[in-house]
């Protein structure tokens, strides 16, 4: 690794320990004058001159020329500098087998960068696959209080994807998020695929929840980590709802199984609507809370019903050559009678007896249609193996 | 009555007898010239003009001037001549103490009118209730083979629709429709506003099907039965297929609540878009194929997600003031803590321990925010009842 790199690595793991995710003036000091300097200005080192505020300004898109942002951040910052020491987080990093990717290097998830200014600094990894590209990663993600109805879809709407070689992105909670990892692990049984990552709020070396301690060690193992912060860091209610742009940026798909009316769940939906990112709701019972929030969804446009993994696969978009849900369940559906029949044909075919034989004219008043019209009908559905001659006239024959 | 009402209702009786549902040439013809002079030319009492020939073909839409539309109408119509009898159908509509609605009466409903060439020639109607404006109609229909799960939303969504003082439309067939009907009926207990009409594939005086027979007596009673129909008219399948659009031409909303992949409540939906009309389809279990055809509609952007009658109203138009489906369930959804707090104030609260007390410098430290912004947050929060002074430093106060 270059010195540059290094430097790098060690200004972006520094400024994931100062700023909050999303931090709007930190990211975007660290966009107009790098990390490395941003990292500077953060311990006081140096000052901003009038180009840099004034590029700062305009990257926020603050209108007045005021010098507050930049203050109020600094003053944010402040008091975790004391504790700063990226070279020890790095090295509990290597101590965990993990790595920092990082904008500048080569494994970098391009999708983040549709986030553009809401991009996070780095990504703490753990786990020995790379992360795949994000047209083979579908996010499945809903309620932490899932139903047997939800457990189930989401362990077949996994399996149909990982199957496909999607790779299912969630975040690691109880309910749906563990049951997709789950199921992910039990389809691929930790071939060569990567079948699942788990994208944290807090530490990718911190187990939250508890309950998920034993799930998430295997996905560490078999599958991938990710945070946006560093390792130790605590899971808090504004860590999660950032860690959710994450899922929506990475993932070419995002789908809730199921959500309450209200749920961090619609949250990653409206994230991934926001980056023009297909979104997928699981439809249930409209008797059941735990689907309201789908159906909100669903309602107010923000969402696609999906209904299977093909459904996902085709909202995903090109990558693979699934044929379409749509399609491969008209192909599944029986063959009727009257299917592709004209009109005159249709109404002919209802005027047919099953049992009795009846004769032209009679056809003609009950179908209406005139007698030559019922002479060439018969013919056809004569040769469709739907009608029959029978006593002198004609009677229908089930196909 | 005017001697011309009663020639118009006598052509149009025989009309609807000759010509199936939506005929296109019949329709053209009666539209063209006029339902009496299209009864004379039907029964070649009189001749064409090539005048009255050209519009049929421009209101046929036929390209070439091929007289061969009219031929082949007439052929079809001749066997039906013999039989004739439209002062006997009337007669046998007046025993019924039934009504012929003609769209040169005063109670036809203009809504019809939506279907343009393929408006139906007239409606054979029994009950003693007027047929309401389309704005107060919705209509709920889907499959013959409901669930409990249909068969109960059915329920409580006509409930919520007739206590609204909407009337339900469906097709009187088993299943969902009946359950429908059911519902109406229960709920209003046959007061003045009429709960529930039923437009059928066949003569009003045939209780199709047979099962139905008690609830179709019913509904001639307390409700409202139409047909395009004549009495005496077997149900057709072709009969069933125009029958439906007649539900969504006259309804201001039409709901599927279950029907499977392939339906005959997927082709009234259609016919409702097509006439523009908001369709609404109820989400159910993915597992069961019931629900199939309502995901599919959804998925395809043919229908729009309702679970409750709130969200039919909402669907329906301007008619009423309910509250919106949305807002009412969001009115009722609990408050949290964090609702309105600004992301300083939240990350503050994230921070705040729930039993023992931090300082404001270990706040800092832990929320990512400058002292000052912890002193001003701690205030609002305290105002807002969310955090509380405790043993020379701050906790968190539940609310």
């Amino acid at each position: 690794m270059s010195r540059e790199q290094q430097e790098l690595r060690l200004a972006r793991a520094a400024l994931s320990r100062l700023f909050e995710p999303s931090d709007a003036v930190g990211l975007a000091l660290a966009s107009v004058v790098g990390p490395r300097d941003a990292l500077r200005i953060a311990r006081r080192e140096i000052g901003v001159g009038t180009a840099v505020h004034c590029r700062l300004i305009e990257a926020l898109g603050i209108p007045d020329g005021s010098r507050r942002p930049l203050e109020d951040g600094l003053a944010r910052w402040a008091p975790r500098l004391r504790d700063l020491a990226p070279e020890r987080d790095l090295a509990s990093l290597d101590r965990l087998g993990g790595r920092l990717v990082i904008p500048e290097s080569a494994d970098w998830p391009e999708a983040l960068d549709d986030l553009q200014q809401a991009a996070p600094l780095c990504l703490w990894v753990r786990g020995r696959h790379d992360i795949p590209p994000s047209a083979r990663l579908a996010a499945l993600v809903g309620s932490r209080d899932s139903t047997p109805y939800g457990s189930s879809v989401t362990a077949d709407m996994t399996a149909g994807l990982t199957t496909r070689g999607y790779t299912v992105v969630s975040g690691g909670a109880y309910g749906i998020d563990a049951q997709a990892h789950r199921a992910a692990l039990a389809t691929t049984g930790g071939g060569s695929h990567v079948s699942t990552i788990a994208i944290l709020a807090c530490g990718i070396d911190r187990y939250y929840p508890a309950g998920n301690e034993e799930l998430l060690r295997v996905i560490a193992d078999d599958g991938v980590l990710i945070s946006e912060v560093p390792p130790g860091s605590s899971p808090t209610r504004w860590r999660f709802l950032q860690r959710n742009r994450l899922i929506a940026a990475l993932s070419a798909v995002t789908v809730v199984v199921e959500a309450r009316w209200r749920s961090g769940a619609l949250n990653t939906a409206h994230h991934a609507a926001g980056l023009g990112r297909p979104v997928g709701a699981v439809p249930g019972s409209v008797q059941s809370i735990n689907s309201a929030g789908c159906h909100r969804l669903l309602r107010d446009g923000t969402a696609v019903c999906v209904t299977d993994a093909a459904d996902v696969v085709e909202l995903a978009g090109p990558f693979g050559t699934e044929p379409l849900g749509d399609r491969a369940r008209a192909d599944a559906a029986p063959v009727l009678d009257h299917d592709g029949l004209t009109v005159p044909d249709l109404l002919l075919l209802d005027g047919l007896p099953v049992r009795a034989s009846t004769t032209v004219d009679k056809l003609s008043v009950v179908a209406g249609l005139s007698p030559r019209e019922v002479i060439s009908g018969l013919a056809r559905l004569e040769l469709a193996g739907l009608a029959i001659r029978a006593g002198g006239g004609w009677r229908r024959e089930r196909r």
